[in-house]
């Protein structure tokens, strides 16, 4: 019964991104921002483009949130990557460490969710997740 | 690595949903409303506090549209069960009916998408999501 996935997703997705936001906010970076910085700090180089593609994003509202990310010198785009004209995206060093203390708020809110119950299999999870999430934007891991 | 877990959610819930409701849409249902008749058929009798609780939406949101899934005769609310006064929301036949075309449309979905793959241990997956949602919205199961 495939359609099982979709049950409960939406419900934990709304309910760790408002509580998790919450958190996030008080650094004075917006929702999508945060999880841009965090996507590009997993794929650097990659263009708007691709990642809107690949965070299912729509790419006017990714363009938008990467040029306040450049502004706040979080983000830099080069134009060229050895010698072939590009528009790669890059964190900053202010960038990375942003993307740091995103990922202890984020591990910090599961950590407080999950560690005592043992009926989730967190590493296994994550490969599944990763797994489902790959098929789901059409590219094989 | 418990933020693993957040890494993929997003994208995995906005893609489905973009293309499952694309379909949903066409049966003339809005998306949220699709997500509720499945929740209801699922989980009869509850109030409307209860449903916002579990399914994380905003309480004025599922007000609302449960109002029109009564209008359009999906739902019934009924004001006492078994002497007690209570606001407990039900499906109608028509709204059993729905139910089952949008778990069809979603099983197809999903099938699409996995049925080539053997990465994903969909049976597996869907009792580990079952748990993290049962923790997430403080409900042990």
């Amino acid at each position: 019964m495939y359609f099982q996935i979709s049950k409960y997703l939406g419900a934990i997705y709304r309910k760790s991104k408002i509580e998790i936001n919450q958190q996030i906010q008080d650094l004075g970076v917006r929702a999508t921002q945060g999880d841009l910085i965090l996507f590009i700090n997993d794929n650097p180089g990659l263009t708007q483009k691709q990642i809107s593609k690949m965070m299912v994003l729509d790419a006017s509202l990714v363009g938008r949130d990467i040029q306040k990310l450049i502004d706040n010198a979080y983000v830099i785009r080069h134009s060229t990557v050895q010698g072939y004209r590009t528009n790669s995206i890059f964190l900053t060093d202010k960038g990375v460490k942003l993307a740091h203390t995103l990922q202890a708020i984020i591990e910090s809110w599961w950590y407080n969710c999950l560690s005592q119950d043992k009926s989730v299999d967190e590493p296994a999870l994550a490969v599944q997740l990763a797994n489902l999430y790959h098929n789901v934007i059409d590219l094989k891991p």
